[in-house]
């Protein structure tokens, strides 16, 4: 339970991970960690220590096989109004989940994505973030509810792909791996960090028209890992060899391939 | 307390209400109710009993000689991820506060405020709700801390006007009562609406350039009431006869003179 007068229940003043943990080891953490200080930072929030929630986390998720972890921090409780308490006690909560259904068939055959109508606003100064002001993706993701179609790929005003509403996006265009900037919108997501930090990655505003090029099309989360998209709207894709290489860096990385 | 697991404190996915009571009355209750009722709408939230509400925010308000009243709505609790949940229960909290020390000052003479450096993003979808992702006015407010500046002016990425912090704006131009239009980004106030029913306004995009030109400036809030700006950034204005006249509007509404 969390007090009625959190400022992340009245405003969204706080962010959030959801970190995927394999026993009691979290192979991404460090990436995990490195968001959620940097986040804090631009919020102007104080850092917790990752020791600490590292043990928290381990702590909840003892007894999961595979567990999700989700860590929300927010700017804790404060009087009324927008400015920010002069002293700040942040309110920290660390709760663990069951993963979703296995999902060996989305990372083998790929899953369908539909194009969301929300389009994503662009602020820079929350751009990147995974902070809890999350009404966008919630709207976005209540356009559909067709089982068969795994994720809604969102566009911001200008016709530019930013990404899906719970991964980000990776296409191959002309044989380049490229991957929409997030200066303007999005969620910069950890697996995303971890490609860009192994792979020849083009950061750069991509178009719908150019996605449409694409030899493959492929979504990465820290949760669900690398997901080869077979279809987007009337278009088909087959899951291609960037994705399965990427696939192969995920397990390597400490994710049973079962679930990748 | 709320549940950690609910959506309004994950995703900020909700809708809130600051309502002004004099005694067991809220002059404009009505008000808060149709913009509660059409953002429920236009978030896919089931809609409140207005009664109902009220029942418990004269429960809650009881015993205070004036309250504000915060009734916050959110779609309850629901498993991970942005999907709504297939039965929506949402959660509802009344909560009663004292209002602020007594802002006589603010109403006769007039506050002072800044231009924030924060620019509102442009979202259709959002636009006018009071929704519980309010991460940029609480950017905006951490821009200052100087007491002697009530409230900071919102731009937009295009360099238009929307609104303050917490209040909406008014100016006189040209003879002409014009306020922001609401349809890019901005909180649609209800003292705004009471306004916008009864006098004649024209409701357009309204540049800084523009604004600079105006004879009287003023802000609106449910809460507040109608504030003369007697100072924005380094120019200095006189509180003027619109907002003279729609002060006292307000008292005849039932809001106390020492408190508008």
């Amino acid at each position: 339970m969390v007090g009625a007068t959190d400022r992340g229940l009245a405003y969204g003043d706080g962010l959030f991970e959801t970190v995927r943990f394999v026993g009691d080891g979290a192979p991404l953490w460090g990436r995990h960690m490195a968001r959620l200080t940097a986040g804090c930072a631009r919020l102007g929030l104080p850092a917790p220590d990752p020791a600490r929630l590292l043990s928290e986390a381990r702590e909840v998720a003892a007894g999961l096989p595979s567990a999700v972890v989700r860590i929300t921090l927010t700017r804790g409780e404060g009087p009324r109004g927008y400015a920010p308490p002069a002293v700040v006690q942040p309110t920290r909560i660390v709760a663990a989940f069951a993963p979703s259904a296995p999902s060996v068939p989305a990372a083998r055959e790929g899953i369908r994505v539909r194009t969301c109508a929300l389009r994503l606003a662009a602020q820079p100064r929350l751009a990147g973030l995974k902070h809890l002001n999350r009404l966008e993706q919630v709207l976005a993701r209540a356009e559909w509810d067709d089982p068969s179609i795994g994720e809604g790929l969102l566009l911001d005003a200008g016709g530019h792909v930013v990404s899906a509403t719970m991964a980000n996006l990776f296409a191959v265009i002309d044989g380049v791996l490229v991957t929409p900037r997030l200066d303007l919108c999005g969620v910069a997501g950890v697996a995303r960090a971890e490609i860009l930090a192994t792979r020849a990655v083009d950061e750069r505003p991509l178009t719908v028209a150019e996605l449409a090029t694409a030899s493959e099309i492929f979504l990465t989360s820290g949760v669900r890992g690398i997901v080869p998209v077979r279809a987007w709207d009337e278009q088909c894709f087959a899951p291609g060899p960037v994705a399965r290489e990427l696939q192969r860096h995920w397990h390597a990385l400490g994710f049973p391939p079962e679930e990748a």
